[in-house]
């Protein structure tokens, strides 16, 4: 049992990777939370349990996250996922993994910004209320896919809460398109991808109705952005036992 | 009793004010809601009685914003308000009113876009996981108040809720400051109050933490906008007796 | 030869559309013109002569403007058009003609916003200091066409701006794309269509390069926002025999 | 004289600044510019004309930045000076010095972003086409002073083009202000500083006229975006005798 007075012992998977660094750095930092362990290519996952580390970090690559998380289901680690690349199939495996270990907990998020969470679930809320919505996102020209992980999300979101409310079609009367003018088209909702140099990771959801416009924009600069949501999940997900999808259930 | 077959018989205070003039087309182009009067300065509030309204909706100036009210309510009618100036002091008085006639309901909001509506639910729901937070709000030239009603009740909720969150002052390094630059501040809230020519009515809220920000902006351009919050509030306001402040009771 | 003290005597042509409209609407106000005929189809363009127009306004519609323009040339009137759908080989016909008329001039825009213009031009003269540039337009859903007019005219200046600074194609490293989310590319410069309820006719022009961004923004809200230009041009065409393309050659 | 073909010898003061570093790593990774000196508190200034330094960049500080440029001048070398606090009596010490040698050039400049200086050209190039104009500035809650420089300076360029073009006072019937909402004024210009956790430097000129508003602005996120400037600046100072304010000069 973790002593509330104690810090919370944590390992970093893909240490030394971009996002692996930052989170080692914020571990660090945090005065109710100790770094023991950080592994990475080559290294043990041993040296974690070894350590005795309460929870993991895992910022890898889809090909090793899960036997990572297999292993660390098996060891009773709680782990946070960051790592991309989970289908329904991976999810379920996973599921069936934690169903035998009802004390650990697995958070699996897209997104750690907090800010990005928040525009999602106010999109989700605000679509019932708006005939017209569509997403334009803003990415360094370094990106390898078009729209966004977090657009496409976003536009699922909107879909579903635009099905429940009875939502039609959006208004549209284009005749002439020049091909790719209106985006790509996600559960109905157009994203726009805009991929320049200067920019970082921008996202903004724009709500029309007669006579007036709502819009949700998140603005991304820095990896440091997204510690808060690593540090909340670390902080809470030994209490939230089984799997969780998304940074969501732990706000409020 | 409302048949719920039966059209809302609606009257209009303020008929051939800017607002009242489009309440009173948009009562008219509504199948479920029936207009039966258009009162302006000169006319009897009788008429409304007379004509057998069940709704009035007051669109008129604080000067005699009250005595409608309560002969609004003397007679049994339910009001749907935006007309501005209610101190609390006059709140209360309604309230008073009020207490003697348990089945007549009187709605007040300050402001009928349900997009601003919600930017201000979102804007609170924002503010505990944000450092910081500002206010930019910008109107046409001819508007005499800065900043606006709407951008003061924005700032006081976002200033209740940091307080909730025990989050303290914002940082602000700001050692010379030209008179003003830094906005007006409102329950530790700083609000940009923008006129010029060309725009109509559009806010922004912007928050802040370490590597990114989250902006919540609304346009609205026309008082068409208003309709379909006015026509909501019209079509509810029977069935929640007592003093009901803000659209916001009305979503969900 | 025009008297400066004289009014200038103007026809409008497509008088009862609502550009049309909004021409007379304004001419009628300038102390300095005299609107003398308003023309629609059905009637006689000899109206618009007989009244002694010294300067015509075309807002009509690309089947009857050659025939307009034919007819005011070989009448000795200039004209200021701001219909569409002009092909290379219409403005050399409109040349030939005017090449038997010293004394005439002919404006065509596509555009008769002054900000619209002033974008472009900023845009034109951004385009060799940026890596990168995408152009996002955003209008009602009532539009035909995507992209818009002024979003190809504006690709086109930048795609020539660029050629000439001797840049090359901008850094791009999309390999997975849903179709569609990169936008229609016209002159090598990414343009993306947006059309929401509430939107009117707006248009951004985003440059980046490592470390910044610069964004050129344009809202027009209003089809009186046309009338300052259409003026100008109604005011200066006397004095500039020939063809002209676009307002921009009026400014300064 | 330089050779074109042989590298410019370049020296930095304040090399191991902020700024500093990042010219020395600029100049460094320029195939046409060699860096031969990195001078900083504590170090001779012989030791840039000892390594044959033709240019000097100086970002110092206010209370060293004259000696140096005297100095420098003396000796017969180029600077160009990103550091701040240029009153127009020392600007007149530098002209004086520079009287006496034809052949040296200076250069000051507030901001050597290109994108910045091009917001400013736009900026003073439309100013006499609106009847308002603001500014919003948005920078890090480090900053010291409110508005920023660039903000100022931009204030002055649209307040002489105003003046020039006749323009009179903006609209604006505010008659209710909360101390502080409608900005300080600057030349006629209100301007708002917002500061905010997230952001870095950004600027945003919003003109306005009936019917429509055209915005400019330019966001720096990195230092790296000064460099460009930097070293365009450094290029050409050599060909540019006497004293030259601005990087605008350089630009066509």
């Amino acid at each position: 049992m973790t002593d509330e007075r104690e810090p919370i012992r944590v390992g970093v998977l893909g240490a030394r990777g971009r996002m692996g660094l930052e989170v080692c750095k914020a571990v660090d930092a945090a005065d109710d939370l100790e770094l023991v362990a950080m592994v990475d290519q080559g290294d043990w996952l041993f040296n974690a349990s070894d350590a005795g580390a309460q929870v993991l970090v895992d910022f890898t690559t889809p090909d090793v996250v899960m036997d990572n998380l297999h292993w660390a289901v098996d060891q009773g680690i709680s782990v946070v996922v960051g790592t991309s690349g989970f289908t329904n199939q991976r999810l379920d495996r996973v599921r069936s993994w934690l169903s035998h270990k009802p004390g650990v907990g697995v958070l699996i998020a897209p997104n750690f910004g907090l800010g990005a969470v928040l525009m999602m679930q106010f999109a989700a809320r605000a679509a019932r209320y708006f005939e017209s919505v569509e997403i334009i996102e803003q990415h360094h020209p370094r990106k390898l896919d078009a729209p966004s992980g977090t657009a496409v999300h976003t536009a699922k979101l909107i879909g579903a809460a635009r099905a429940e409310a009875g939502l039609g079609a959006m208004p549209d009367a284009t005749k002439e398109e020049t091909s790719g003018a209106r985006g790509a088209e996600i559960e109905g909702v157009r994203i726009h991808s805009i991929r320049a140099a200067g920019l970082v990771a921008h996202q903004e959801v724009l709500f029309g109705t007669k006579g007036e416009t709502l819009t949700i924009r998140h603005d991304s600069l820095d990896r440091a952005s997204f510690m808060p949501g690593v540090l909340l999940a670390v902080r809470t997900i030994q209490s939230r036992p089984g799997l969780t999808l998304g940074l969501d259930a732990l706000l409020d």
